[in-house]
């Protein structure tokens, strides 16, 4: 089974331009994050932009839906930006009804010593291989459907919208 | 859902000791992972040794097998060291049938800066939460039956006995 | 031998925000730094503001001076941020003349993986104890006396106006 | 100015080997610490041998002695295990009395994520700058003439034999 993995870019990449003293998006670490958790999954990956995601546009959107649609796997994780994460994941439950799908992001770069990045990494691999066809999000060692999910902006925590979390 | 958490040692756990220039077993880093991971499972987590598990005894088999068994929590992960992480499996798939077991591990200890365990953790708790009830083993991204599994002395991976892998 | 440290933020000690994605002041790395270097020079360490270089005032630099003029010890190291750090240097050579102080910052945050931050502590606090009285910037693993030093913007090095680096 | 480092192994260069689970030498990861540190220094770097110190033998010694007599630089740093710096550098100091030497190391291995390697390379270098002619041990952000330091082996940290430290 191939898993494919979608990078959009986010938190996850983003590094630090020393000499401009700013955050920037370079290039993804997705790479060295599988060789660092000595990942033996058979993995295809692919960049398909590489942007903060609260300047994700629509058309941003309508490209990862075609992507996801297009490709020949059927289980997929996609890196996202967390601010507009839910947005993304009600796009592409309408437009790929019938794939595992998995987005998940980063708290903090993978370039700061205590990134979440790898263990959300970990987790979203993971869940993409066993849940059945769907829309998800892996954060915080959790999942959650597409439906019932949002980032609660305090607390940078995800919570479901109903039940249990209330 | 809370999911308990068993800690017994293994690569993950240790520690540089400067005095001696030795690697030793001082405290367990689940917590520090955990946070790190901004993990907001529902986890109960409990120490039961601190060993290589190489030095790993029937008897501490047993006793890992009898707190799986007894506690309350359907969906445990178990951390181990690797190298006879399959063992211990066995002893649980006898032992407690009826609970979703993951063990898993960590190839390079946490207080290295490359280390594996937080992508190994992040997948086990993952893995934890949605298959079946079953003995299983998370690493390298991915899971393994109990009964279908090994770890390749060579490559540091592990591989499934039958099948795909072949 | 007592050596005084007086803190002024600059990219040093800049973390990252997870709830908003940004860089900002919170609090010094200055203790977490001297432990990971296993350093044992009897040092008073006092944080005077926590500031990014280029918001630096004329009274901020006026503050610094007295500090470095009033306190009893005679060798002292200031960590400040990169992009001001000559501008400083100049005001202390006027107001502090019989003193050795060293100046010292970073490119990169103490909280990137990949910070120089370590390396330049433990060059600015090495060349307080032996450089004779004057204003120096410790960067790059070189020192600059106070009127022969300029951050190349491009590059991101510090220079000698004159001589070697020509 | 061009200061010759000489590498002879030490814990500073210790790594994790991950198939067999215990800590080994690979190469020198000195290269690797000078771009982190963003060191601008003119060095000449070359590794003579890559031992525990405590298994440094005299001939190893005499080596280490010939090779800094013969090379033109006259600024050295030797990286050097913590548990016979001095035995070395009491070598040193009747070998080539008329250059300044400064030996190094560090109390955990660079591999780690909380080693003092960063900081005691950052200090080595800049008193190798401007320390008179002299054998010196550079540890703990101090510095020691090669008659006045030994090891407490119990607190890991190094001391002079006279005054201050009584």
């Amino acid at each position: 089974m191939t898993i494919r993995v979608f990078v959009t870019g986010g938190t996850f990449d983003k590094e630090y331009d020393e000499i401009r003293g700013q955050l920037f998006f370079h290039d993804t670490h997705l790479p060295e994050l599988l060789r660092q958790g000595r990942c033996a999954l058979d993995l295809e990956l692919r960049t398909l932009m590489m942007v903060d995601s609260l300047d994700m546009t629509d058309a941003d959107r309508e490209l990862i839906a075609q992507n996801c649609a297009r490709c020949p796997e059927t289980r997929i994780v996609v890196t996202h930006g967390t601010d507009t994460m839910v947005e993304t994941a009600r796009v592409l439950a309408r437009a790929v009804p019938e794939k595992t799908i998995v987005l998940t992001g980063a708290m903090v770069p993978i370039a700061f010593g205590s990134s979440d990045g790898l263990f959300n990494l970990g987790s979203a691999l993971s869940f993409a291989q066993v849940l059945p066809p769907g829309v998800y999000l892996a954060m915080n060692g959790r999942w959650f459907s597409w439906d019932d999910a949002r980032k609660n902006k305090e607390t940078g925590r995800f919570e479901r919208l109903h039940g249990a979390d209330g």
